[in-house]
Parts: structure tokens; sequence; C-alpha cells
């Protein structure tokens, strides 16, 4: 439990930092924390207002709301620190940390519904949820229609993990941690190659 | 119930279909299925968590859920399919049926407010809220502002049959059935004429 | 208690006022009053549902929906009222009932969740959310990104007079009634110097 609240912690300041680094829009101070925690928190937020899991998660520890904080004050200086240098090679770090953080919200999405006791279909909606949430009203914040509806490879890598957990641990039986092993594994893998190799999802309307 | 619920799930696919035509942005698979989900769940969704009505009504039967993202995949298709020939008449059909669902869902929502206890206040606003909350949450994803706040004869033939409903229910003691059939009516008939005699709503603002 | 509550619902009248005349997208009546009552409950319903204190308060006493509603229909004849002559004195005017209504909707805010049972950290967060929440959405439903993101004192002053209030209540054990007057005069006049001194929050992002 103890690692992964860790690993949480960890997914949470990434998620914030790179909620402020994808805003293209002016922000100030109080913005920028908004949107980091918004970004990191807000996923977990819808699903256990959907959930009726209440109060929300970072009301009950804020451990989380400042972690997130804490990310989008990283942030900036980070960005500018690294811009000196190697910019490309921070944001591709970014990426695959941003990755990671994907592959874990999924998996803790998908066990929260379960524990909570709902269903295989729930936990799917649930992993989903908690893994794009965040990023959804940060782009609704931005004004912007939210990327992840409309191209990325993103959404898809997350639904694709968060299947195999939900499938490995209720139709298979596999034990938990090994099912959320091979979940987080398959949403990291398929996010990192759809990033490598440029995968975009083909849009539909116009 | 049996008849209630099954027309639900028509009114469900309905506007799904209804919310990925109205909007003109990029969508991969993925966004068409959100909206769809989003413009067909999002009204009662909301109206669950204000009423404190939870789990919301699409997790405790993913039947919603399944219909909706079938909507949202019909959507596409029986646009291409049917805009070779008149592609008009097919947005009547449209129209007509999201009038439907428009009286559907606003005596629905009336009614859930009313099961839950609350009184003819907030069932007029649980069940304009039904009605139009998820058109409003589709706006914002596509980053615009929401069309039914702007001209559009649509909030306002919802507010008209919620207040024939819960008036009938509440202060004429109309039985419920043909209360809720004289509110659905009124949203519908207002709707289609709206519609056929291009109504608008002035604006106010600039 | 009571004057507590006629205060709120003058607060609750002033923010929608405000809001409506913030926005500057085409909106018909409906869109007046749903930004003039998102503005001014937003914050509050965005509070309640995350402490999970619901069902949310203007469910509960229709009073705080009334007076939204009235503000929002007062918007615009006042201001065209008040624009033959001094539109820019009416301004101003509401932009210090405005920064009342901020610094009773923050107290309120921080005192509600310390009443439920939760801590300092949740009490700060509860007061800035109650105090910007609304205007927030309503920046959502306008398509544009949120003016107390980028730029305005607005936020700062917010979470100024939280802190002064919270600290003042628990760590300081100072009573409820100067604490709270404390907290509200914090939030008052650093708005009200930061509009009349023209202070901005400079922009951190590009």
């Amino acid at each position: 439990v103890e690692v992964v609240t860790a690993a949480e912690l960890a997914g949470v300041v990434t998620f914030a930092i790179s909620g402020v680094l994808a805003v293209s829009v002016r922000l100030d101070w109080f913005g920028v924390v908004v949107v980091g925690i918004v970004t990191a928190l807000g996923g977990g937020t819808i699903r256990d207002v959907i959930l009726d899991d209440t109060p929300v998660v970072w009301v009950e520890d804020l451990g989380y709301l400042a972690a997130a904080a804490a990310g989008a004050a990283l942030a900036t200086p980070l960005a500018r620190w690294l811009a000196t240098g190697s910019r490309r090679r921070f944001e591709e770090a970014l990426q695959v940390a941003d990755a990671a953080g994907l592959a874990l919200f999924v998996v803790v999405g998908a066990q929260i519904a379960l524990d909570v006791g709902f269903g295989a279909g729930v936990a799917i909606v649930s992993a989903v949820v908690t893994g794009i949430g965040g990023g959804l009203i940060r782009d609704v914040l931005a004004a912007r229609t939210p990327m992840v509806l409309a191209g990325e490879f993103y959404a898809t890598a997350a639904l694709g993990g968060a299947i195999v957990y939900v499938t490995l641990d209720r139709a298979a039986s596999v034990p938990e941690l090994p099912a959320a092993v091979a979940g987080a594994l398959t949403v990291f893998v398929l996010r990192v190659l759809g990033i490598r190799r440029r995968w975009t999802v083909p849009a539909i309307t116009r």
C-alpha cells in the first residue's frame, strides 16, 4: 500500500507538470496551480463523484493536493532550466513520465471501482475517467477541444490497459498484483509506442 | 416501467446521435463516443449528482452507457448513408426524434425529483437540467458557447413542459400518467413548432 | 443566522448581476438566467459536491435560486438604465458589491467545511472554491479562459482572506465572529485595493 501511495503521489506530480506545460494560454500563478491540480486530480474527482465514493480522495488526504501544487510550481522553472540545452530531451522524458502516470491512474481507477463493489463495465469506465478526466477538464479551462478527443493515441492506450487489467482480474482470476502490473504495462507500452511511432487516431467527424 | 425504460433507451440513442451530428470540431473514434455519451447522459448525471441520487443512473445500469455508445457509433455512418439522397429529410427526422427525446428526458427528470421527495421548484429545475444538461456539456467540450443559451427555442420548450407536468401532478392532482403525457406533449409540440416556424429567442446581451 | 442569510442572498444577487455583465457573448433570456445562476451558485455547488455536503444548498432552499434568477433578470435593465448617465460609476459600484460578495462567500465556504468537521487545509480550499468557482464555470460556458486564472487580482484576495480566517479560528482560537469579520475584511480590502490600484498578477506561462 505504501509503495502504491508513493507511486500515486509521483503520478500526481507528473500529471501536474505535464498539465501546466500542455497549456498554451496565459496563466498567472493561481492559474498555473489550478491547472496543475485540475490535471492531476480532476479525473479522480469525477470518478469519486460519479461512483459516490465521497468525500473525494484529495479532501481526505491533503497530500494529493500538496503534490499537485508542488508539481505545478515546479513546472515553469523546470521547463526554463531545461530549455537551456535540451528542451527536446526534457519533453521526451516528460512524455514517458506522463505515460507512467497514465498507466498508474488507469489501474488505480479500475481497482477503486472494483473495491467499492462495481462490476467489470463500471471498472473500465472508472479507469478511463481517472486516466483522462484531468486532461479533459484542463483543456476545457483553456477553452479548446480536449486533445484526448481529437487524434492523440492516449485514450485508446488507457482503454486497452483497463480492459487487460479488468479481464485478468475478473474473468481470468489472475491475482491482483500481476493483473495490475499487466494492465499498467499495457497502457505504458501502448502510449510510449504511440508517441515514438507517431500513431494518431483518425478523425471521424469533419 | 418496462415501456418507460425502452423509451428512455431510445431517447438516449437519439440524443447520442444528434449530439455527435451537432458538433463541428474534429473528433476521433473516442471523441465521438465521449460526445455521444456526454450528450445523452450528461444531463441525468448532473441531476443525480445535485440531487445526491447517486450512484448516477448509468453506473447502476450499464444499458444506458451501451445505448449512448451505440448511438454515437451509428451517427457517422448513418449521416453518410443518408447524405446520398436526402440529407435534409434525415436532419428533419433527427430533429423530431431529438424533440421526442427532450420531451421524455424533461418528464423523467421531474419525476425522479418528485419521487425522491423534492418539491415542485426542484422538480422543474431537475427537468430542465436533465433535458438540456447534456447538450450544454457537449458544447463546452467543443469550446463554444452552448446553443441552448443563445437563441434556439429549446430550453423554453423544456421549461414549458416541465411547468405543465409539475403543475398538473402537484397542484391539480392529475394522475401521473396523463400529467406526464401532457408535459411531454407540451415539450414536443413547442419544440417542433419552434423548428418548423423558425422561432428564435431574442438575444438580450450584446 | 438570519443576518448571515440575508447577507448571503444579497451576495447571490450581486454575483448574478456581475456574472451576467461580465459575459460578452450573445445570450437569450434563458442564457442570461443560467449564467446568473451559475455565477452565483456554481462555487457553492462544486464545494457541496466535493465535500459530499449534499443535496447542494440551493436544492434545500429555493430562495438561493430565486435570488440568483432575480439578479440575472435585473442585470440587463439595470445596466441599460444606468448607462444613460454614469455607466462608469455603476461599474465601480458593482465591483465593490462583487468584492463584498466574494468576501462573504469565502468566509461562508471556509465555515461550512469547518462545521462539517474538515481541517484547516480543506477549509481554505473550500473557501477559495466557493468564492471563485462560479466565475470559473461562467467563463467556461462563455468559451474563454477563466479571468480568475489569468492576471486579475481576485483569487489571491480570496486566498489571503481564507488563510486569515482559518488561522484566526483554528490556530489563534479567536471566536468565530471576529475571525469571520477579519477574514471577510481581508478579502474585501485586498480586492478593492487591487481594483483601485490596478494590481495585476503577472503571467507565468507564455
